[in-house]
Order: structure tokens, then C-alpha cells, then sequence
């Protein structure tokens, strides 16, 4: 009598942003896992947590400091596999015994996300469910109320994370873009958005549907700050303008 | 003392997958809307209907006949364009008195969505909200199980209504891609998907997270019929592989 598994999309940050299904699944589960990260701890749970039932299991998975490796290189890789191969294990434990075992995604569980890694390696031995969720690049276009594609519009996530001469490549290519990623990234995507002719058009968006959450013209943003989960939105549907 | 617009999400299909806002944004909602189409009248309807407050006032707006009118022709657009001004005009109406009203819209409202045609008629003179929602591919990859995107993976939404060389161009350049608007286009996107080398990996969805959903290998799928609002995912993360 195996358990299951279910990554719980849990949306883009404003705690009304739940789906219905989510609160269920959370209410009815036993153990429920969320990803501790550095710069973003807790936030899926600070928004799950009200649902939880009494005596729920909580498995807290840290992820291992690798931020003085280079991404690609086989040390990183190494650490990163043994850490979701452990988790795995955990998690496979519980279900094992039959548990409903939750995992908490912000946003959209198979949308650029850490379950993604769990799912994997568990959906081969246990039965599994996704619940969606809001994504949070919807929860920026929608707290900046920007439409971003429409008709035959071409739309692309393109992370901020590729090169300069790329990103200019994919922001050209596109007719509507979000560009996810930023930190760091930030000067170089503004170079690229500037080379491809869009930079006029674009939106940044930080902490979209949460406190603190604010929406400007990215040519008129003065300086190049942004969290790691901030974006830039091109719209596109240009036959409206 | 103007009231307010609302576009509200109300998810890809599964009545559990609205958002707890926008439950809250229907329950509060001095008038209603909806757009009916042909082959797809009334679903965000049958989502939305149980959270009606008692003596909500109801507005439809039926999309007029247009399908032997060439889309691009102009008297296509004008038809279109008259149709989006009468409805802002009602609307307007309500909002100045006061009122607040709701356009439901399944998945997100300003992703592909009918709301925004009124969005762009209405912002500029009434208070707007956006309540965004699960998108309907968001729904399709979590009903099928599908990873979709990770890491520096660049993402596409692709329109079936692209010519077959378009189609495959994107297709190639794309890491992981959703054909959405397929319909009488899937065999020209199963002859794209071939030539840029990707049928092997891409799964067909019809009516994602809703009753009678079906997801299976597009090379699988004996036939070429297909739903409009079904979709083509063609999965990235190779790294994975």
C-alpha cells in the first residue's frame, strides 16, 4: 500500500493566489517537503502553512552552499545530484509507508522548478499528482496589468542567465518575451533588450503580487539592482498599439 | 465614485483550480461577464456560477459570426473591433455607476486571453485589477506528468496558425515549446515538429485537468483530430535526459 507523491503549486506570492486544490491537498497531507534556499527561504511555506494539518511531518530540504562553484562544472553537478538523490530517498521512505507526501513549489510545480528534479526520480515508483499553479511571471504581467501575448503572437521565457549576443538573438526572435533570472544579469539584459530595439517597450517587475511589489519602465529604472526573481516583461500584440 | 474592473482567471478547467481571490472577487461582484464562443460557450461560466452573489446582474458577450470572414481581411477586423467597443460601452456604463464588475476568464486573463480587449478600452479611464490564473498549458503539462522547462532552458508559445515554415524554424530554436491554437493545424504541426526533429518527444493534451482529458505521444495518435484549445508540448531539460 504505496503513498503519493504531489507537487503543490502554491502560486506567485500573494497568499490569495492558491488555488483551491492546493488547500485541499495540503489539508489532507501527511508529510509536506519545501526547498530551503539562501536568498528566498520559507516563502512557499509562509504561504502553505495555515493549511497544514495538526501533527503534519515537515521535511525542510536545504540546499547544499555551492554558490563558490561554477554552475557547469562536474564538482557542482556532483553536489547537486547527491543532494536530490538523497531527498529522493527521504521522501521515498514516507511513501513506502503509505504517506500522502506534498511538496511545496512557488509558482507552477513543472514550470523552472525544484520538484521537477524529486519528480523524477519518485514518478517511476509511486503514483504522483501535479497540482498547478499560478506561474510567477503571470503574477508580474498581471500586478504591472500588462498584456503580454495575444493572436499569433510568438512568446519566449528566456533566462537571464545566457549570454549577451544570445539573449539579443532570442529577445529579436520573439514577439513577447519574459526574461527570468535577473540578479546580476540585470546590466546585460538591459544591453541586449537595447541591441534587439525593445528595451523601450520593457517592464521590470519585482516581488510581483507581494508586499513591496513594484512595476516601472525599465529604461526609467535608474539603477541595475534586481533580485535573482525579478523579470523583465516585453509585450508584444502589436497590432493594438 | 467609479467602480472597478476585475479580469479574473478562473483556471484551465478543473473547477478546483480557481484561485482563492478569485473566489472572493466573484463572491463581491456587482455584474459578471463572460464571452461565449462557438465551440467553447460557457466553461468559465461553470467554473465561476456557484460563487455568484444572490441578484448579480449577468452579462454575455456572444463573439459574432466570423468564421467564413478571412481573419486578416478588414472587414473581419471591423467586425471585431465594433464588437469590443459596443461591449467596453456596456461595461463602462456599469462601472460608472459605480459598479464593481468582473470579466471571467479561463486560464489567465491577459496570456492569449478576450479580456484584453477590453482591458485596453477601459484601463485608461476606470480603476483595473487583475486576478491572475492557471494557464490552460500550465494545466496540460501538470495533467500529463510532463516536466516542461528547467535550468537555462528557453521556453516557447507557439501559435498552430503559424505557416509550416515558421512553425518548424521556432521549433528548432525552442529547448521547450507549447503549440497552443491547434485544431485544423495539427497536421501541419506534426509535419514541422518532424522536420525540426522533435515528433519523438512531443505529447499531445486535450482538454488538460478537465473531464475527458487525454494525453498521449502526438507520434502515437492515429489520427489528426484535434480540439482548438488542445495543445502540442514538446518538453526541454535535456540535461536530464
Amino acid at each position: 500500500m504505496n503513498g503519493k507523491l504531489v507537487g503543490v503549486g502554491v502560486g506567485p506570492g500573494d497568499p490569495e493566489l492558491i488555488t483551491l486544490k492546493a488547500v485541499r491537498v495540503l489539508e489532507q497531507a501527511d508529510v509536506v517537503v519545501h526547498f530551503a534556499k539562501a536568498a528566498h527561504s520559507g516563502n512557499a511555506r509562509t504561504i502553505a502553512a495555515r493549511y497544514f494539518k495538526p501533527g503534519v511531518r515537515e521535511l525542510s530540504l536545504a540546499f547544499p552552499v555551492t554558490t563558490e562553484l561554477p554552475k557547469h562544472e562536474a564538482r557542482y553537478c556532483d553536489v547537486i545530484r547527491a543532494f536530490y538523490d538523497d531527498a529522493a530517498r527521504d521522501l521515498a521512505a514516507h511513501l513506502d509507508d503509505g504517506r500522502l507526501v506534498a511538496v511545496i513549489c512557488e509558482g507552477d510545480p513543472l514550470f523552472y522548478g525544484s520538484y521537477m528534479h524529486l519528480h523524477v526520480r519518485l514518478a517511476p515508483r509511486f503514483h504522483t499528482e501535479i497540482v498547478a499553479g499560478v506561474s510567477g511571471m503571470s503574477g508580474c504581467w498581471s500586478a504591472a496589468g500588462t498584456p503580454i501575448a495575444q493572436g499569433d503572437d510568438v512568446f519566449s521565457v528566456i533566462p537571464g542567465t545566457l549570454a549577451q549576443d544570445e539573449l539579443e538573438r532570442r529577445l529579436s526572435e520573439a514577439d513577447a518575451a519574459v526574461v527570468i533570472k535577473l540578479g546580476r544579469n540585470l546590466p546585460k539584459v538591459r544591453r541586449a533588450l537595447e541591441r534587439a530595439g525593445r528595451l523601450d517597450r520593457a517592464v521590470y517587475v519585482e516581488r510581483g503580487t507581494m508586499t513591496g511589489e513594484r512595476a516601472i519602465a525599465l529604461a526609467a529604472k535608474p539603477d541595475d539592482c534586481a533580485p535573482y526573481f525579478a523579470v523583465v516583461l516585453v509585450p508584444g500584440w502589436d497590432a493594438q498599439r
